[in-house]
């Protein structure tokens, strides 16, 4: 490997992947191998997994499925030749009846043959969209956390897995909305279109400086609130349901596929 | 012509001109010839013309240029093999050094051989599209003029054209606003995605209740205003340069073509 090879911000998909299965990149992948698709993931026995599949499918925006394994096996061939589910974050997060017990940095002792894979598209690709096209992302530009809502908008239910929508909030002015609004259009399989903006509580959401989940960034006298239907949303669905068992990435440490953000572009 | 060629909505295009040549048509437009492509009019004598050119190539949004006539021929092919600048709309405007002189229902006698004819795009084809969508178009369900307002935007200038830029205001639920952005956005050759979204004052509208063109219509507390570009900015600009002569459509009589607005969607 050479030096440049050695750096973040120049490392390939394929090596983030590497680094992670060597216990090398155990910490958070954002910046890492610019330009490729990172997903959130998922893992659920088999008698789950259909439910979930189903949950998916009625619930795109919040939850765009990019990759899903067979039955058993730890491989997304579509999502990159040499990837293992297993090994290839540089952490996860093992649950058991909703209650998190383990944050390894594998999951080999954890695997068993009834066990199936779900990649879901992230944020990561739009927003690097968006900064490509000068439209500012506040909380990259503050060194934050996206923040994220609970809402009054309910998902549709599948099996045991119902909940409400959380969303991601980015300020933003109104002509930077607007062409936001045209950019992420683009990538329907990494949330797409912001499912609102501009007035909060007609979506249940009272105070903007008071976030769910993640950090409180500034919104302007001149911008308004945009929002995007969250990687989180299943989170807080599988949460609710408290499988017997499951298996997350740990928060922003997520996996890094071969496939190319400006390859998900719609158009 | 058949009993189903002289009602309103069945009409082809060649109709509603024809209708207009001889006079039969004198009134407005909108709902005539639905799917095709109505158009703004504006003839200049040529030592204007290529300012206005110019204008309109630096003023896409407000100024979409669909059609534009030889020096000195009322013909503009491209929007209907048939069609006549002179006799084709239902009515027109002559003005004078800034002052209206006349309302004819053609200009026949008012051509020379020095003058040129534009045709701007217009809303109704990204209106279509949006009650296509089932996005509600307030003005239209209320039977009114579509709210317009001066803007503190200002218009690149070109040569003697110079000025604000007015634009049409829709009040939207935000889920409908993200969808008109979507849909619009594909019509860049009628003004295309809005220009602001929600925030009047930063844009300088005071009151959206005191349109300075049009009507008023009611902007609910779930809804917020969608602001797009508008042809009555070119409009406006030669008004305030007041050319010494000048033909307009009078508001609401356009110019129906034989494009379809489906031809006009960019994706």
């Amino acid at each position: 490997m050479d030096d440049r090879k050695s750096s973040g911000q120049s490392r390939s998909a394929r090596d983030v992947r590497v680094a992670c299965r060597k216990g090398v990149l155990t910490g958070q992948t954002a910046g890492s191998a610019p330009g490729y698709v990172q997903g959130n993931l998922v893992i659920l026995p088999r008698d789950l997994a259909d439910d979930f599949l189903r949950f998916a499918q009625r619930n795109p925006k919040p939850c765009p499925l990019i990759g899903v394994s067979e039955v058993g096996s730890p491989q997304v061939p579509e999502l990159g030749d040499d990837l293992d589910l297993r090994t290839d974050l540089p952490r996860y997060r093992v649950w058991r009846h909703g209650e998190l017990v383990d944050e390894p940095t594998d999951v080999l002792s954890y695997w068993t043959a009834d066990l199936v894979g779900f990649v879901i598209g992230c944020s990561f690709s739009f927003e690097e969209a968006l900064l490509a096209a000068d439209v500012p992302v506040r909380h990259i530009a503050e060194g934050k956390n996206v923040p994220m809502f609970r809402t009054n908008i309910a998902c549709t239910t599948a099996g045991r897995f119902a909940g409400p929508m959380v969303v991601s909030m980015r300020p933003l002015k109104p002509a930077d909305a607007i062409r936001a609004v045209q950019i992420t259009s683009r990538f329907p399989s990494v949330h797409g279109a912001p499912v609102h903006i501009g007035l909060p509580g007609s979506i249940g959401i009272g105070d903007l400086s008071r976030p769910d989940y993640g950090d409180t960034v500034a919104v302007h006298d001149d911008e308004l609130p945009v929002f995007w239907a969250c990687g989180v949303t299943p989170q807080a669905v599988i949460a609710a349901a408290k499988p017997a068992f499951a298996i997350t990435h740990a928060p922003g440490a997520m996996l890094v596929t071969d496939r190319k953000n400006s390859e998900f572009a719609a158009f």
